[in-house]
């Protein structure tokens, strides 16, 4: 049977304002990359966002982010790597922590916004990046965008890689990402996307702006939670998924 | 042969900014209270010093504190009591991810500043604090100011409890601190201070402002490093210990 | 014609993410309260914020509160006096500057969560409060909860209170609002709170919980824009008094 | 007679924790630049300094930096530009609202570390910068390193430019100074320093690396106080100063 896994950035709620869904997401998804207090998250809104998924047997990952909670961690910023290493490190046994708490633990690690972007091409950090995850122990995978430097430095360091593919966003002919600036950027139509997802999950292909059938090692698609409108589209996707007996569950 | 064992509030540099001299203190100390993030220090400083206390075998503890960076963890916040257990929590986690970096783990809490005063008398936050504190698990000890609710708390849970003395402050003769509006609260004269270390190692007593004697079971004391004269004063009172063939040693 | 202020805490938003629905609720309030960047907001939001009150003509107020971000202001802090008045003092100067920058200014300050109710009863913070906001000279006025300690610190120090009342919330029969932690303290119902507006504004009474008839010579009704539902609300409240010829607008 | 203003950073204690030594430093500067509480500096802190400087007649000046505490705004942070606009304008009214409090205001802007830095290059921070500046009004000069891309915007946007140089500093025969990886970045022989200032002052020349005279026309010398042995420096230097009937004062 085919299985695809569906996975959300929750955990994002700050002193009782809810960025995401929490609730109607952790329902659907099969991977929740829970936030770690740095760009958004405060303890007790993340352990409740823990304790949910661990009810649901949803698989707990760690969404680390520059200490940029005013940018909500989507501005780059410099680091020395040691520094960024140490606090990849830190967010990932505050949260594990809290999984332990709710009777589950940390399988993966998703590196958010800026930072998920920044070590796609920058070195010194994708290194940190996989160097703070490796000092935590144990055997933690990583998701991240296929084909980047951060991929080649984990799968160096021997870590099981989780390539993650954009349900909603327009891919160009190469593989990347149409740019944000792009108004072809984002689709928005609920069908089109579930169809996408679809196509994924069964031919593991994703058709790029141009007609191009990508081949795509996607194990993991990103699906959003941050308004009515998108945890529809979710449960759009979701419902698609169900009616042509696809599985959705986590690969780890 | 009579051991005591030194504690001290390490690790609170922020991005470089040091508040108290680590590099001196942490070859005087047998124990040392280490920042969380909290109320001071961020991941990269944290871990350097947990880093030099691995290697000189000084006994590591949480020093959780409030979320109040720009108050240093020094005003007392009100907390849902569940609120404030995850935060503890999420200190804890965070630090002792850093900690087995280096090779070393985390062997007990300390409350910082206005928790640690805090706890003393407030019901919900001591329970809070020690809830915070098991739902990490393991077998961790807790150092706390003797006669509070928090030790009554602790012990009912089973938890050993580190009670502190404070070498340079001035006891009443019920046991109490004398409170930092009396003059008479802190004591600076070194061989005063080093006496008085020596006096609780030797003969487990403390005299209080009075004059009477107090019989006083603590397992821990308090020394600075936050100036020149207090790395100066702490080094005093080690040799006077040692002078004495007295160890200095935690007890965990 | 018989007027009457409505105010909402506005420019909540961080880093994009939005509280309440600002470009709703500005169409729809005479005055805005307008976070300050302590207990959230950021600069680049809050300015937004400003310029659609400025271009709209909706009076704008300093919404200043504790620096404690990740609680929303929503945690009692102890300061010292001379502190907490430099922290209001701060927050009025930086939003003044956003202010200025599109046409407008800032007319009065309204204390934000627990500096709100803090200020009713606890002398050295609502006097600090006051002096924050004299300090920043001109003659601004302050909203604040009806008979408290900060009403009396600002009467005698000569500056104009804006009495509040709260159109969602049960009165009890000597004026204080019922605590939220009884069932009866909110009322959900659209008709009846844009009815007790309407009597608030002809009449100057507000229904107490057990039928008394409540003589309060509020200046201002707070109404809130962090649901949809509360968005909608809010406009039933303005149509309701449009339809009876009140005309809303902020006595200053 | 020759004149020279001295600046140093100053109002960088957060918490009561210094970060150099400013009761010291404010009686031998002419100009100060006072942190805005961005990249460090709590506002009763802040306004402590500001409340020394204008009892000196020291000038004073907004010392804006990224919103990094963490860090202490010495990480290169990407901005959108009006975002970033809005963070310089948000720190410059706090700051005015301290200074004028304590009888004095707001005379030039000088960026912060990473900022500073970036603006000699970044064309869209550069402008942002000068833009958030002229947001405030007034007739605010800008401190700056010459010859930069904020140079260039800030003299077209007409403002006045003081232009800094180094003491302590080695520089390039082409003006640049002598990057920090380089062991002959810094000189820490206070005679040579305080030579140089003075060679400056009367010259208006600075000796490069290699022995090429550079014709500088600076405007301000930057001295610290962030160490004891900073503290004397800046004393000898103003020791030389005087010795020689050079006039420290600021040219605002």
């Amino acid at each position: 049977m085919a299985t695809i896994d569906l996975n959300a950035d929750l955990g994002e709620t700050t002193a009782g304002n809810p960025v995401a869904d929490d609730a109607s997401m952790i329902k659907l998804v099969s991977s929740a990359n829970i936030a770690c207090g740095f760009h958004a998250g405060d303890p007790h809104d993340i352990a409740r966002t823990v304790e949910s998924a661990a009810e649901r047997g949803v698989t707990v990952g760690a969404h680390v982010g520059y200490r940029d909670a005013a940018g909500f961690g989507r501005r780059f910023m410099e680091y020395a790597p040691n520094e960024l290493a140490d606090e990849v490190l830190y967010q990932i046994g505050a949260l594990e922590a809290l999984a332990r708490k709710h009777g589950t633990t940390i399988r993966y690690v998703k590196p958010h916004g800026a930072l998920y972007n920044a070590i796609v091409h920058h070195e010194e950090q994708a290194q940190a990046v996989i160097d703070g995850i490796r000092a935590f122990g144990g055997d933690l995978a990583v998701m991240l965008l296929p084909g980047g430097v951060a991929v080649h430095h984990a799968e160096k360091a021997g870590m099981m890689v989780i390539a993650e593919a954009f349900a909603d966003r327009n891919y160009n002919p190469d593989g990347t990402l149409v740019s944000r600036r792009d108004p072809a950027a984002v689709i928005t139509d609920p069908d089109l996307v579930a169809g996408r997802v679809l196509q994924l999950a069964e031919q593991g292909t994703i058709t790029a702006v141009d007609g191009t059938e990508l081949k795509v090692d996607a194990m993991s698609v990103c699906v959003h939670g941050d308004s009515p409108g998108s945890v529809a589209m979710t449960q759009s996707i979701v419902d698609r998924l169900r009616d042509r007996g696809i599985e959705i569950r986590s690969s780890l």
